[in-house]
């Protein structure tokens, strides 16, 4: 491991809740808040930061944030430009990107939504029901396209995100024999992970894989616990150089390696699943990028400690767990029977925060954070003596991901 | 200079038109258009291409733009987080830092506009006239937030650019005798350099120093020809590594440094005045950004052989002659009259292609496909043995600049 790779330095959030549920707060105060708790954790003031990055065309634009923030100047503001959650670690990437080629020192990587104040982010339309100013135009030129695109699956009923991502993991099932139970099993460990973490928007309510079965089908095979929530919140992460990095307030993390992907015919994601050749079509489509990440890192999936892989569905992580080489293609069903994904003893400890299933939907930002905190030991579900974290950002549409390291 | 920067290796456009005239093709088109045309200048096919960046909002996302135009793979997608036309340079900066760091390889940076289809880039509110699909919502929340933001100075007149950046220049005449025939005498320069440029909208329109004092008053001191066009038409730029660079089709142009910079106060740019520092008012606010630029590449502004400038407007022109300090502070209006920004035995040729007020208003990004041409001989209006050039990005708001240079 290398010392001259970007540090994260600090991470915070604001408070999480159901979407529509944040209270009186705007989006842009939120991603104030998040931001100011994460340079706070790192032991610096604004005057340090220089640099803030985010994705997914959040709407709370650099330049605003910095004057609200009386950032004295900045240096770097930058927007990973894919559409959709697959962007949270790619920001990462570009803000380690930014400091170690010179461009930046400090730089702030955020994600904040009130999905309640706007539109609910997998809607297919404009949904501008509970928005606050209803008038106002909520969707933009691209998001146009994509609708667009997925206009020809719509009126087969197509309508959502649950549904796209119910094709690809029902083929899955078809040709691996993969179960609804392994499904339930992996949402019920992330609920559990979720119990012990006070952040958590599900904390307080325990599943059982009975619990999960009993709920409603909404596209099969996906019933409501294999999707994930639907949060207001927002988080942050600090990134740094080496330099700075060495005498803050807490351990840092150093950012190993970064990938960012969109395999030809999924530009679109599986929304428009025509486009998608039959040999990725029951993966994740990530395991071409996985290879270039370890290869790039110049370690493996056994090397991983702990993972914070993004779920938006079950099906996509147990995908996901196949594309990344932790078990072979066909046998993740499996793997998660076996009890690989638990904090508690699971060969892989996966979403030890409770991920998008049962912490909060902050688009894979928040396994950001849970990835430093695994590190540094300060998960509400510790595994010990790690040193090596997998985050991931999306499956099944562009996608990227960073292994963050311990030394 | 270094050998292992990143280098641009290829550059092209499509036709340029006046706003509205560009005739029956699309944004998305003019984009695939440009990328094509760069990507063969460079001598590489769209199979080299995993990388995609660009800046102020473009409407043409980069998935669609690799699914439009069957780029095998992305791995870098990446969108300037900054409002307005400073992030010209800033996304070039990112394409170089992402192929430096390993991310991606070639990198298209591209900006596409056909401002008749959506609306004008400096209009203050929404303008749907002579919209494709006038339903269609063209404003999103950040320009929502801008609006917001000069609302306060609306209704005082402050209705566009031209007359929001008419304040800092008029103060530039207060206080340091500029005149109104030495801002002529750039505007009539620039026209000049498009007569000898085919690809130029105004080139078939030569213009005197009598012609622009009898040009209407549009904003005062701003007459029509103090006011860039706007444009239809698109340009790119391909940016790879000094490996793929060697053998490629033409002589690459090496990106010796570059800076982005959104001073304290400024990240709402001149439209609201009040949050400008008193010391920054009469100039473009870069002075800061150009001596970290000058410091990073070692160089300063004696060793640049040709420059092209944002010219947004003629005194945002004068007031970066003096932040990157070819002249001294208030001495831009002399330094004009000396006929130093001329292509025919000017100290400082300045935009050789005509620039934003006579080539075609691409939002900048055209300035650094003229930056490339002049260091290979191509410019029409060629600076013999150039060097070095100097490319920005804006001025009086969020800004970006670059350094090219020919080995």
């Amino acid at each position: 491991m290398s010392g001259s790779k970007a540090q994260i330095v600090g991470v915070g959030e604001s408070k999480y809740a159901r979407w529509g549920k944040i209270g009186d707060v705007t989006e842009h105060a939120l991603a104030c808040q998040a931001i100011q708790r994460a340079v706070e954790d790192a032991g610096l003031s604004m005057d340090d930061v220089d640099g803030l990055a985010s994705f997914a065309e959040d709407r709370n634009e650099a330049v605003f944030i910095g004057a609200e923030l009386g950032i004295p100047r900045l240096r770097f503001g930058n927007m990973v430009w894919m559409p959709g959650g697959g962007g949270g670690c790619a920001a990462v990437a570009n803000a380690a990107m930014a400091v170690e080629a010179g461009q930046a020192e400090v730089v702030v990587v955020y994600r904040s939504l009130c999905q309640g104040q706007f539109f609910r982010f997998g809607s297919p339309g404009m949904d501008t029901s509970g928005a606050a100013e209803p008038e106002a135009p909520t969707v933009k030129q691209a998001d146009s396209l994509m609708i667009a695109s997925i206009g020809f699956v719509m009126p087969y009923g197509m309508l959502m995100a649950a549904a796209a991502y119910a094709l690809p993991t029902r083929r899955h099932m078809h040709l691996y024999g993969t179960t609804g139970d392994q499904l339930g099993m992996l949402a019920v460990t992330f609920r559990e992970h979720a119990s012990r973490n006070p952040r958590a928007v599900m904390g307080g309510r325990p599943m059982t894989l009975d619990d999960y079965r009993a709920s409603p089908m909404i596209a099969d095979p996906h019933r409501l616990f294999d999707c994930c929530l639907e949060s207001d919140g927002a988080c942050a992460v600090v990134v740094t150089t080496p330099e700075r990095a060495r005498d803050l307030a807490k351990q840092p993390v150093e950012i190993l390696a970064s990938e960012q992907g969109a395999p030809k015919g999924y530009g679109f994601g599986t929304f428009s699943n025509a486009n998608v050749p039959d040999e990725l079509y029951a993966t994740g489509a990530n395991e071409e990028m996985a290879n270039r990440l370890w290869g790039k890192a110049g370690i493996g999936p056994n090397d991983v400690d702990v993972a914070q892989l993004y779920d938006h569905f079950t099906g996509c992580v147990l995908m996901q767990l196949e594309d990344y080489g932790f078990c072979k293609r066909g046998e993740g069903g499996p793997f998660i029977e076996s009890g690989a994904l638990s904090w508690h003893g699971g060969s892989l400890p996966t979403n030890t925060h409770g991920g998008s299933l049962s912490e909060a939907y902050i688009h894979g930002l928040n396994h950001v954070v849970e990835g430093v905190r695994s590190l540094r030991g300060e998960s509400t579900s510790p595994v010990e003596n790690a040193e090596v974290c997998l985050v991931t950002s999306a499956a099944c549409v562009p996608s990227s991901a960073v292994l963050l390291g311990r030394k």
